[in-house]
């Protein structure tokens, strides 16, 4: 047996998420379909470090699955890369320690939002990045995010009901900028993990105070708090990209 | 009657193109459905500045159409705006000259051309720039691509068996950079009118210099020639976009 990780890209707008479901086009279904067409019928379950959302998207998510045989890397990538749908592009492939998992080994995750503050919205966007059409200050939203950097219980942040216990996580990198040549603005988080929802509603609190609506120390009082209801709303999934996944070895 | 000057943007994607035809969807039946329901049933025809393809994107479209009343323009460009398709928006109403014509009205065009020359491919990108996975060399690009700017017989570039009989254009603006940021190749035309067919055959010719399978002087033995068998094959519609449309007054 041969433990195989690989890095995929895809477009989330036309997935129901990552993971497998019944009756719904999911990215792990495809893959797992095209697996068991290159190992001869052979079923071939896959493991994905990060559940991604409906609609949400990814260049840098990162799988296992174990074959039989030792296989031809780059031939092996180029045939999963040609043969999984046009949404979907296997990037990276490689072959891994026999006890790796993509999702319990230890690792950083980066995600990065977009949110289309222009006007006029720009079609060729609307499955890539969330339209917002309000004023927003982006100085006051870059001073609120600050505060999301460290260790804290993120249960303010995460969907009411979530089933894990511990919702003490870190977060290394929170950045907000505006990209110069598309008006959009980016918001970049990085951490050791993140709960359901969390990013989309750091970054829904964050919009309504670029906005006015809550005042800047509104993250603060949330992480004190940790009280679902101070936080803003949920933003849509089009916006969420998984960027990056890095192992510590 | 009022007649009224709308610029638009689209995605090209699920569209067989602008003009109206039976059984396939089109830009031009979208926006002459919702002006109808504007003007309480009675129907709307509209004009287009340009014909694009199935899969063409636009941001600076232009179209005509005249109305019974005068309206208000802020109110009349958001009812289309959002009761229009999310894949067409309304970026700006206008009253013009009853004579005032989007088509035989003097105007230049800009075209913009995306190729996506990375490896990997960027799976968001898919529909929105055309993919050319093979080597290029863009500095033997950017000097062909010189050799067609000026008054030319562009009978080589277009579509054989094009009815139109003046194959005589203008171009004033013809270049090619790289995107720092996504790496995307930007080809640039302006002039004062396309053929059908016309932009994506000077890209595909391009790309084949690029690529090292045609000399960098081509343009001009295609040009002096008017042999469309010379010239390179048409790329695909997806990285094609109608950027801009100025009238003279």
């Amino acid at each position: 047996m041969t433990r195989y990780k690989a890095t995929i890209s895809y477009d989330g707008t036309l997935f129901s998420g990552f993971q497998r479901q019944s009756h719904a086009r999911t990215v792990q279904e495809e893959i797992e379909k095209t697996l068991q067409k290159l190992a001869s019928g052979q079923p071939v379950p896959i493991h994905g470090a990060g559940r991604t959302d409906a609609g949400v998207h990814a260049y840098g998510q990162v799988i296992h699955f174990d074959l039989p045989q030792k296989r031809d890397l780059e031939k092996l990538r180029f045939a999963l890369d040609t043969q999984t749908p046009d949404d979907i592009d296997v990037v990276d492939l490689a072959i891994v320690a026999d006890d790796f998992h993509c999702r319990y080994q230890k690792h950083s995750k980066t995600y990065e939002f977009l949110v289309d503050n222009g006007r006029p919205k720009n079609p060729m966007m609307r499955h890539y990045a969330t339209h917002y059409p309000y004023p927003l200050d982006i100085n006051k939203m870059q001073e609120a995010i600050k505060d999301l950097v460290g260790t804290h219980d993120f249960t303010g942040f995460t969907a009411a009901g979530t089933s894990v216990e511990n919702k003490v996580r870190t977060i290394t990198e929170a950045t907000l900028v505006q990209d110069d040549k598309t008006g959009f603005l980016v918001f970049t988080f990085s951490g050791n993990g993140f709960l359901y929802k969390q990013v989309r509603n750091m970054v829904g609190t964050l919009l309504k105070i670029g906005n006015g609506r809550m005042p800047v120390e509104q993250i603060k009082v949330i992480l004190d708090s940790k009280n679902r209801q101070l936080a803003g709303p949920t933003p849509a999934g089009n916006g969420l990209y998984l960027k990056e996944i890095r192992y510590e070895d």
